[in-house]
């Protein structure tokens, strides 16, 4: 054991904090007790070392960075501002108190971008590193899958395609600027958190996120909402960041629209409206499923139930 | 691989549902969406297989009721009434539909004996089983480790040392009716929610829930209210029942007051007050610390760091 456990709970509570806008009780009782409005979007992801996360390839600040904004990220795509979180991690015993710090500090530093704190958590001994990060936030009107209406149009908030290409550049050990920059989406996506909120602005009729597949979570809009999503590649080639992305994807041998399209794990969110402030990419139409998604494999991925 | 992902995820939306009191949108979008009130209570709990479960000595379903009862009780040791969870798991792909089902079936069983609903979660996969639950609750007053005063008694809602009893017994096979119920406790432990709730009716000036041991969480209300807690062992040994336990403990070679102040995982809420509903072990005085506490070993756990 390279800590002492009572050491660990001092530094995260020190990192963390006890204060902050809403918070009546933080870290140090049975629970932590809230300020809370009428209604309140609540969501959890759990990220396992070496199916989520490895240590050698993204340090701990930046792990605890991605699976903080994977948290945030659900609450503003149901239209909601993220408030208060609680981390639950198993360690292995074998990680250095600096190590931990960087983790606690990487999910500080996320919900602190966003107006959230971490209020609480629990801390267990495990034969891997996992860590549990459970969001709770504000919500006036609820933005679901369901509400798409047929003319609308479609959006995406930013290029997916990312951290697929972020992974196959670290597995093959390539380099270059942008492949820099897509390890580095990788190890700790950018979320546009601000474009959600223009979204629901924008009284976007559904929206959410799609970091387990483009494919997967707009088949999932479709079949809610009883209609047709089709995407035009031609617009989503129009983006200014897709010949970048396509350059990368040519120069490992890999397809951009596999990555584009069942990549996961960009936290890009995906809406339907009028005249949303976003990057058009397709419209809905009458009839069901998700056409103009075409790639050479299907997306191999593990969901969530929520 | 056992099963199949889409079928785990149906299983559990049918077994936790998407309806229920003050939920507004379940298991199904980003982010669940729930009524709440001014006041709200979180806490988390992480579990991991091998260290706080066992699939060879507890079926899922009573692993899926214990981490419930975990969280539950936090909420309950607060003052507050749980309302809305959410559960992420990793599983290893090699669980049967079975199980899986069994385990939510406990989650599911547990929650509603509090009248909380399962609303949301995540799944991975992983090298082994972790389940990480979070709890919400509704809460008016929070009563706090921090409230104890000079003068007040010290009451317990039940006799702790029955879940350390019950893994004696599982490691040395042991049999006999009492030996079965330690067992079961050890697997499954029934909370008495109620008497949290009675405590709280009865002004309690501090609460807590003892889960990682009487001593370690007993220290904490003397730390935080700034008194001493003088426990008495000739009232403890008063408990109905004490003499069963204390015949389980000689029979296995153990200390019974090792299992009442250091067995921890037994969720007894501890309380400090006049007149409380409970059972009456000590008195509150000038001071810090525990005295009254007195046992062969100091507990080895790894405490929450909420």
């Amino acid at each position: 054991m390279n800590f002492d456990e009572a050491g660990v709970i001092a530094a995260l509570a020190r990192i963390f904090g006890t204060s902050g806008r809403g918070v009546e009780i933080g870290i140090g009782d049975d629970a932590a007790v809230v300020k809370t409005s009428e209604r309140t979007a609540i969501t959890t992801d759990i990220a396992v070392e070496g199916t989520h996360f490895n240590t050698q390839w993204s340090s701990a600040f930046d792990i605890g960075r991605k699976i903080t904004a994977a948290n945030l990220a659900d609450v503003y795509a149901m239209g909601g501002s993220p408030r208060f979180l609680v981390a639950a991690v198993t360690l292995t015993g074998q990680e250095t108190m600096e190590w931990i710090e960087d983790l606690a500090e990487g999910i500080a530093h996320e919900a602190s971008s966003c107006g959230a704190y971490v209020v609480g958590g629990d801390l267990a001994k495990g034969p891997c590193k996992v860590i549990s990060i459970t969001a709770i936030g504000q919500i006036d009107t609820a933005i679901t899958r369901s509400g798409a209406q047929v003319g609308d149009l479609i959006y995406i908030s930013s290029l997916p395609g990312w951290s697929a290409a972020g992974l196959a550049i670290i597995e093959k050990d390539l380099d270059g600027d942008m492949a820099l920059h897509a390890v580095s989406e990788f190890c700790a996506p950018t979320v546009d958190y601000a474009a959600a909120v223009q979204f629901s602005n924008g009284k976007a009729t559904s929206m959410c996120d799609i970091s387990d597949a483009l494919v997967i979570q707009a088949a999932q809009v479709a079949q809610a909402s009883g209609v047709h999503l089709a995407f035009d590649k031609e617009l989503i080639a129009n983006h200014p960041e897709f010949v970048t992305l396509n350059e990368l994807a040519e120069s490992e041998g890999s397809d951009v629209w596999q990555w584009i399209f069942a990549g996961g794990e960009d936290h890009v969110f995906l809406a339907t409206g009028k005249d949303l402030d976003g990057f058009c990419v397709g419209v809905v139409q009458q009839g069901a499923g998700v056409s103009g998604v075409e790639m050479k494999k299907a997306p191999d991925t593990w969901r969530h139930f929520q």
